[in-house]
């Protein structure tokens, strides 16, 4: 049973266990990941970022890697042990990590770091760190919303971020607290993959200097309610700005349990992009035994 | 902000952040101790013990401690950082982090711990560590009991091991199963000072090779549902061998959510006493920055 070093690190609460293994050598079974994310037995996570050189990933992803210039890959896993595409908050921490353990050094140009979902350009930002996620895709249909602690039905939209989300506004932050999130919401028509569901409430006023501003509660699919989800945060404020109609702003602060994070839209040679930003940190080192 | 080294450690999952301060030197704030055990943004925990020399205990606990012959002080501290008298499942893991580092020795006899509910005295046993927690007293009058997913309210029985239990029997594991402990139960009359609730299903058969057998979920008392309470696992077998009558057995195996403990109840010179065993697990080690 080796002795692996490793990391914790978290962003707005959403929480990490981070581990370097740069030629490759650790092949974690899901159980281990499993028994490493347990919160009352291991360490304790929402996921295992595995900090691994792009050329000594053996698995499919490794084309998605090289085919860009990221030295670095992350190899993203839930607390479950299953293996999961992205993770918005997860890789402002894999940045945080890669340059403060001097894995990466900060060249002024973006970050690259090879992910399932293709490479992310990671960039400082007053917040922390910002991540380049590319476009999205608004749903065709608005689905109905119910939820335990909500009167009625809401109608909600529907986004996809490469995963998918569906927005519901309610109408005051009493009614946002008053939210029983133990228990999952409805959505119809149900998704065929589901959906992690946003609820937010834009603020009053909507507009401060530019820069919009909405709250938000998250259930995630297969998790529960969760502190914060980058992805969602970018889903609310896509939502939001849908609604608010023209003239809406491009910046957007949006205010999670764990913290706050900035989602900035601009115009790219593909369409639109979107981008995340928010704070990084790592919180303790140690060793643990891999069972 | 110094930098401090820490283990975690667990028994039948109720999780602790073990800081060794054997010269008490280290003035943990209640604040500081929140971070710690904080599951997302510290390191995630039920509880903390430092681990401090009677002598160097500077509170009105050392005269506890130096009563006896404890060289060393179990300061428990609850995850909001309020201070506790003991914990059972968290002595053993102090017993466990004596003797793994070296600071006691297994000579043969027990290992007295201090601690604000006075010297507790530590064996090894079959099963891990055993901690004789001395005698209790039953209450004079048996409340109801109302949890959701109960359709009827329960009678309980009141027991007292320095902090209240409320001990309730189901009919079935199916109904155990069932119950919704995110919901605080009720308890009539409303104890004074609250309590924990113990549900209990008795097994069938009862008794298997001389030793009684039950199943139990608790709620802790201003926590909700955990993994496991060690006075809870005690106050369940007390109650149950009452329910029994005559010729139950006075060594009980009490399944928890997190794991098996042992009741082992003798007759001492105050009259009867009463003993907890049990796992007692160090997870790993570590350093984190005190904000």
């Amino acid at each position: 049973m080796p002795e692996i070093p490793f990391t914790k690190g978290h962003g707005t609460g959403n929480d990490f266990v981070i581990v370097a293994d740069p030629e490759g050598e650790l092949d974690l079974s899901a159980d281990q990941v499993a028994a490493l994310c347990d919160r009352h037995f291991g360490i304790g996570a929402d996921g295992l970022l595995r900090v691994v050189r792009s050329r000594a990933i053996s698995d499919g992803s490794a084309a998605i890697a090289e085919d860009g210039d990221a030295e670095w890959f992350m190899d993203y896993r839930n607390a479950d042990g299953s293996i999961a595409e992205m993770c918005g908050n997860g890789v402002r921490v894999f940045a945080r990590y890669l340059l403060d353990t001097g894995l990466a050094h900060d060249g002024g140009s973006a970050l690259a770091i090879g992910t399932r979902a293709g490479v992310k350009r990671v960039t400082r930002s007053d917040d922390g760190f910002r991540v380049d996620l590319g476009g999205w895709r608004a749903g065709r249909e608005d689905p109905l919303v119910r939820a335990k602690g909500l009167r009625v039905a809401r109608p909600g939209m529907n986004i996809d971020l490469g995963n998918p989300h569906t927005v519901v506004a309610l109408a005051s932050d009493d009614e946002l607290a008053g939210l029983d999130l133990t228990v999952i919401p409805q959505i119809d028509p149900v998704p065929a993959n589901g959906a992690n569901v946003e609820f937010v409430v834009p603020a009053d006023p909507l507009v401060v200097g530019g820069v919009g501003h909405v709250r938000m509660r998250v259930f995630e699919r297969g998790v529960g309610e969760t502190l914060s989800c980058g992805t969602g945060t970018v889903a609310a404020a896509l939502a939001v700005r849908s609604w608010a109609g023209e003239g809406a702003p491009d910046t957007w602060r949006v205010d999670v349990p764990g913290g706050t994070l900035g989602v900035h839209m601009s115009q790219g040679d593909g369409g639109e992009r979107v981008a995340l930003s928010g704070p990084a940190t790592l919180v303790y080192s140690g060793t643990v035994t891999l069972a």
